[in-house]
């Protein structure tokens, strides 16, 4: 999407050297618009595991690109056993950073199966070029199915602000979200935002209610400042404040991303996503949950096994922003209390109205899931 | 309560000077413990709107001794005219602070009734000294009977804690609050922590999850304060994490103030309690609301008649805390993104499990309140 008018991907190679990754470093967002370099799977790693990059698309496609630099790296090796072990150590490296992410898992796994693929020859150093050429190929292909899935759930979620924009007389629609979900969590376009952005390209009036979404602040940092590049209306409230605009009925739609979503329809997505999905029962508003087919974990029905990161508590008794031209954390919080930092929690399938796919809609429940993705009838 | 092993209530006397108001400024807490010295009406009105005192009981506290300063500054004027002009305009600009704290029109409408049945003599001076007296001693009261109140909120709501902690088998009772309805929300004790105070001093093991509570994080700053200084295990969590807590089983109950609640039991309270509530019922969890009888609000029954107190965006787009040895206020939000700032929501009578009152515990409908407070039946 646009950044400052110029079109932008959140992760592309580095056009002068391939064997570079460059990204956006989003914890400098909304205040500097910083570009990172990645050359080593070290580099990548720290990337997720440090939130330079984050949601559930971006972190398949870094974990994409980082076991293509895993490869390159690997590509020292004299023999194929080193060479399958430095892999295995990215891989192990890489998963091991963000525990929900369920498409980290999926990429790195995609990439192993693909760079197997490369079957050893009498030239060793020819076999080792194939296999970086499959490991560029794969990391380029999970970049572009990311990119084209968002591109799709967009268009599927346009008729949902469609209908609700006809009853409106020019009032725009009211989309709530949690959390960025938006092109930033992906490639581009992103998976919630992705609707809203089709809708705004479309011309229709669509206005967004961006939870701030403590304790990272995801929500005002990230999708306000990718809303406001792109000229979407939009207002930052904090968290608690969502339930209060349902009962005043000031939200049309509620459409949130997820970063796993069980077989059944169970959906892990940002801490306080259940908050949001209760009150929209409550107030009778959809609530639509929006993912590409790599954020379900086809493995498990139910959400109560799915494991939830906590993080350090750090995160929640300080705050960090802008000030004067820099980053600043402050203490929010006495120093002698203890903190809980529990990064996602489980929405169960009775409370979402819909779950928006690359290939289209559906109920979440396992049937009408699988009737999308027969592939993974079991 | 407490305050590094000395007792102190929130708002008292200068005891050297008792034409002195002195009081904590929270706006320095955790971080600082600043007493105020406020003598003048302007100053207290100052003092609630930029909220170096907030809350219910202490709102209600610091406009009844407000009211008695106003009455100290009429004492200049020439005549009874002159005298009721000024506590007219003072009863004005004090109601104008808070909207939505009921408590607050209820102790100034009470310094006007008072102060009023201090008639006129021929002798306008000694007229005046009487009525003065009697603000003195209205102010006196007000603070006497909101302690004495959340007193008694603490033993009947510690019946509550007692239930549970016999189950436990010596394991903590977790009760998780919103907001602060702490001690520094009242003279002393408090509303929804009153019982755990009293459960506490009594030897039971209780844990309290402390939602930080944004925009403003009175329970990060003040909640989480008050109950390390009192010695009360806690842990602080994001606003949206109560759902997750709650799902696993790790809140046995909930108790939240209120800042008004109708006569037929809907609870205004601070914004996000409404979401509290809905996962409380959708976890069978008890939730209850402890307020002092001085903020049920009989004039209305729908909680949809409840003035909401709009803020100002710029609490939601910054964050302020400690640095330095100082405070700071950091932009956690695009410059260009507008917010909005709702104080507070309305959490319907349906999900409330019981309010604890100074009078004992009651349902959340009409026809019980009316029983516990049969003056008020109309």
């Amino acid at each position: 999407m646009k950044v400052g008018g110029q079109h932008f991907r959140t992760i592309w190679l580095n056009p002068a050297n391939e064997q570079v990754v460059q990204l956006i470093d989003q914890r400098f967002l909304p205040h500097r618009f910083v570009i990172e370099e990645v050359s080593t799977v070290a580099q990548m790693a720290i990337a997720i595991r440090e939130m330079h990059v984050r949601g559930a698309g971006l972190i398949g496609a870094s974990a994409g690109y980082g076991m293509y630099l895993a490869a390159i790296e690997a590509a020292g090796s004299p023999a194929v056993a080193g060479f399958d072990q430095h892999l295995a150590n990215a891989a192990a490296q890489l998963k091991a950073t963000r525990p929900t992410a369920v498409n980290l898992a999926w990429a790195v796994e995609r990439q192993l199966t693909n760079i197997a693929k490369g079957k050893s020859e009498p030239d060793w150093h020819k076999t080792v070029q194939r296999k970086v050429a499959l490991a560029l190929a794969t990391a380029k292909e999970i970049a572009a199915e990311d990119e084209e899935h968002c591109r799709m759930i967009g268009q599927h979620g346009l008729s949902f602000i469609e209908q609700i924009a006809r009853k409106r007389d020019g009032k725009p629609v009211n989309v709530l979200t949690h959390c960025n979900a938006g092109w930033l969590a992906f490639v581009d376009y992103g998976s919630a935002l992705a609707p809203v952005y089709a809708a705004h390209d479309r011309g229709l009036p669509v206005h967004v209610w961006v939870d701030e979404t403590r304790p990272r602040n995801q929500g005002s940092k990230l999708t306000a400042w990718e809303l406001g590049q792109h000229g979407v209306p939009h207002t930052i409230i904090a968290d608690s404040s969502g339930g209060h605009l349902m009962q005043r009925g000031d939200v049309d739609l509620v459409i949130v991303g997820s970063d796993r979503t069980t077989r059944a329809g169970d959906v892990a997505n940002k801490i306080g996503t259940y908050l949001k999905a209760l009150a929209a029962q409550d107030n009778e508003i959809p609530f639509y949950v929006a993912l590409p087919s790599s954020s379900f974990d086809w493995t498990i029905r139910d959400g109560s096994e799915i494991p939830i990161e906590e993080r350090g508590a750090e995160e929640v008794k300080r705050a960090d922003g802008w000030r004067d031209g820099q980053m600043l954390e402050v203490s929010v919080a006495p120093e002698g209390s203890p903190a809980a930092n529990f990064g996602f929690d489980v929405t169960p399938r009775r409370l979402v109205t819909g779950l928006i796919t690359e290939r289209g809609v559906c109920k979440a429940d396992e049937k009408s899931i699988l009737e999308l993705f027969p592939e993974h009838v079991s």
